[in-house]
């Protein structure tokens, strides 16, 4: 035991003093300045209410296990703090931006969700210097699949960034299938009414905030629709929630992991068209659909999927944020093609085509990175170099922090 | 028990269903666009405060019973995610407005207030089907009430919407005194000191929220106004509430109870006069009339009046919102009486009486229908349609939620 | 013990009626009107989002003790009510403002977190007469110790609000030292994982935050990047907050406390000079060395010093809060002199000298400030008129709030 807590000590110090050197020196060398454009004072408060969402939000939504509440909110923020820094310079300085400023910093918290995602999916399982590397392979390679959407498939920086979600939710996916899986009876492995109080405070943050997200990254016109598209998709994605949680449960009763993931599904879905669509009952269905999937894949992911594959998925990511996003990127495919189809009178079908290739290209592309970079990454992250964790010693905070077990139990 | 279990999940969730499907064909047909009214982008800020308010704020505010932590949150946000839709149709639909705008949802989520309120009032007894029947008549009534303020009575759009609070309650406790009583040493119908810290964290959500909430509808050159206002009015509120509390409670010690609702007592008395108000220290006396109100009526209320009409106010809506709504209609009345006096120099005492009567009248119209809706609600509701709880099923969150007793009470 | 707290039932209401009515004579003697100046609405949001870190961030953050956690929210908002009224009369009235403002509430909000840090050196030791005393007497000496700066340091308005760290550290330590020590193997000094948790909670949002704070007194052209510097000067401070904590611990783990102490190291640090800063590379050196003088001073002070000096600083502000605005002001003097150096190219070093001599001076004034006036009111507070509480009366919440001994310990 006392051999384990010492390698600890000797790796992820001194792993994040390195990071945070050469972030330093990054910076050093690449900014000239801060930016004092002012203009972008505008949007601080949504910038604010997205930042916010992400370290106060999700870090609370992810407190649901029992004995591992330090562990997801602290180690959300030390990952977000890392990444932050890690996504602002690379951003910049492979841009060549001329100074350090509001835009570059949106984007880089945005990229961050990715992440946080992620973490979900090995939540519990993954040591920090583990969890460590994934934010910075995983900010890479979403770098790179925004790039390759950007450059040869022509989508713009909104949408690129807009599959942050689905980035995220298969690649923690693929790389949480690279770890063994506890054993089906360990008892940390539960939420108490407290811990799910916690999670429900941190949910209601992330769905107040949604709207801003959906709206932060979108041009001023649009703006104002995508605020209220996303509000009304949310809306009907927290009905929809409860609606379907009572029929798929037993007795008729409410299940509160069902309406945590569910009513942010809505949101989810029209991420990437929320700032284009002219009517709102299109969100709205697009929200009820979206719930929809997630509670049905909830069900049918749980019971045949992961078992199967032997995928142990700790916040359930894949049915939260993976399928709501599949769905969301077919929606805009149709979407897209409708629009231009009722544009165009449906004239010039090969030219339609063309107009969706794209879509479903950059679709086809993130995912497939994903995949393939979590599963490598998770490959190499279970090797001895890491010191993966042994799974009786998963979802303990005990192992990380310094906390009592007797006050834990209380 | 199984047979009411099942009895659930045939209502409730169908309910909601037809209710979604409702509002998405009345959207697809009565929309026609979503509105890009870019201008309106500056009141989002003030528009996402009132809106965390009302669902994170008063969500957890509700959390005080030590057994019914899931469906305070719970239902809060189901109700809120029900009837904002409801509210934004209703609004825009029969004012044939041209597209669905930030504007009108703002004015969608402060007219749920008056839902919320009422919820308070019935917070464990109602089960989701009279608690969804209840918000939906609610904001008809309200509806109702606004339109006949706005047409007959000439109160302004703003005014009309503030008598939100007045409505809430008395709705609230016409519904509930048609509930039968909860029997006296229930033990359930307790708080702990863990769902009282949820519920002061929410309660502080809700207070330095407010300002917001008070300018949000007021006309840009008293925007200002209405916001130092209610902050002043709100910091002598909080400093009575716990000087009224030390007064009046055993030992002199702090009541929690007694804070939580009189703390906002400032913030609802000057919801009327925020933006009128040209002296600050009007504002701080009506704080402070307004949390003594609060106290007083707390403990008269609770020991006379209740118990005479066998009244159960779950969370003390007559005291925290109601009576100092009462108290603010009048303080409206006396200083637009004043106001004019000293304008026109008391000269012309006719035409005051005029400027005051529609005041009067607006009151007195919407705290009868009020009245008179809820108790007909209250009637209806508990036929046997609704299939209304048992007195020993209240306060529960077991008859709702799939969560163990074993768990609770941990 | 009923003659203890018939005691407070005699002091605490009759003095904070006292208080409140003496500012509503001032406020109706003072004000002549509430500012309709409408311009300021763009800083709202701004304004709300330090009102909100005040009010609930620091409320929450100093929820540590396992059985203060009612006193610590509630004392915090008690003193925050009364603090700002306070404050914003003063500044208003000595200034003889033309009227009530955002910007003076604004100015007394941030005033209040000098209280609100020396709250946290007695929390759980000073009863809440001494706290209002203590409230009063160090806004008092605060707001001399600024116009000192101002007036004969030539200090600017902005610089001389960001010494609120610094005097609120140094006062309440001075406090603090004039307090009995609590015996040191008392149990009721501890903190449990709930109440940690709800003290990241507070942290987080206080992190979340802090670029608005350190911003809203900027003058506009330097405000982004005020925000922009703080932003990456926390983003760095929490990296290292975890770093450290692991180093520095037993077996390697990390320490809770250390982390909510040194993430908002980075904050405090950058506060004096995060408007000037041209290169973001120095924010995130003075982030991280903010971290490393919490941490170590944690070591250092809690070993050493606290105990050869007999002073009990209950959430440690002394390193939270204090060590690094110490570090913060020497960094601003090095700063001014080296660009005051290159802009001179080093020629005129009397001149240099007479630059330096304000930053250093105004340094002096406000920590000696500080500790006298602190001493001062820790010795008056400590004669027999306030009837301190008994040692084993300390970090209880029974003593001053109706809650039973069974339920706490649930």
């Amino acid at each position: 035991m006392p051999a384990r807590y010492r390698s600890f000590r000797c790796s992820v110090p001194w792993l994040m003093l390195l990071l945070q050197a050469l972030f330093l020196i990054c910076c050093f060398l690449g900014y000239p300045d801060v930016s004092n454009n002012y203009s972008l004072i505008e949007i601080y408060p949504e910038f604010q209410d997205v930042n916010h969402m992400v370290v106060f939000g999700f870090g609370f939504f992810l407190v649901v296990l029992r004995r591992y509440g330090f562990s997801s909110t602290g180690f959300n923020f030390l990952l977000f703090a890392l990444g932050v820094q890690c996504s602002l310079l690379g951003e910049d300085l492979l841009c060549r931006a001329a100074d350090c400023s509001l835009w570059s910093l949106e984007k880089a918290v945005v990229s961050m969700i990715a992440v946080v995602i992620s973490t979900g999916a090995v939540l519990g399982k993954a040591n920090p210097v583990q969890l460590i590397v994934m934010t910075l392979v995983e900010l890479t390679f979403f770098y790179v699949s925004r790039c390759i959407n950007r450059t040869f498939l022509k989508v713009s920086e909104h949408l690129s960034l807009m599959h942050v979600h689905l980035f995220g939710a298969y690649f923690g996916l693929a790389l949480t299938s690279r770890f063994p899986e506890p054993p089906p009876r360990l008892d940390k492995n539960r939420s108490t009414p407290k811990s799910e109080l916690f999670s429900v405070l941190g949910t209601v943050f992330v769905w107040v905030f949604w709207p801003s997200f959906n709206s932060i990254l979108a041009v001023s016109p649009f703006k104002m629709g995508a605020v209220l598209n996303t509000y009304l998709a949310l809306a009907v994605s927290a009905v929809s929630a409860f609606m379907l949680s009572a029929l798929t449960s037993k007795d008729g009763k409410f299940r509160m992991a069902h309406i945590r993931s569910a009513v942010l599904a809505g949101g989810v879905t029209v991420s990437y068209t929320a700032h284009r669509i002219q009517h709102p009952w299109i969100a709205m269905i697009l929200g009820l659909l979206g719930t929809a999937i997630t509670i049905l894949g909830s069900h049918c992911l749980q019971r045949c999927f992961n078992p199967a594959l032997k995928l142990h998925d700790t916040s359930g990511v894949h049915f939260t944020f993976g399928l709501p996003a599949v769905l969301g990127a077919v929606a805009a495919v149709v979407l897209c093609f409708v629009e231009q189809g009722i544009e165009t009178q449906w004239d010039d079908l090969s030219s339609l085509g063309y107009y969706i290739f794209d879509d479903i290209g950059a679709f086809c592309q993130t995912i497939s990175t994903a995949l393939i970079t979590g599963f490598i990454t998770g490959l190499i992250l279970n090797t001895k170099l890491f010191k993966a964790m042994h799974v009786s010693k998963y979802f303990d905070d005990q192992v990380y922090w310094e906390v009592s077990f007797k006050m834990i139990s209380v």
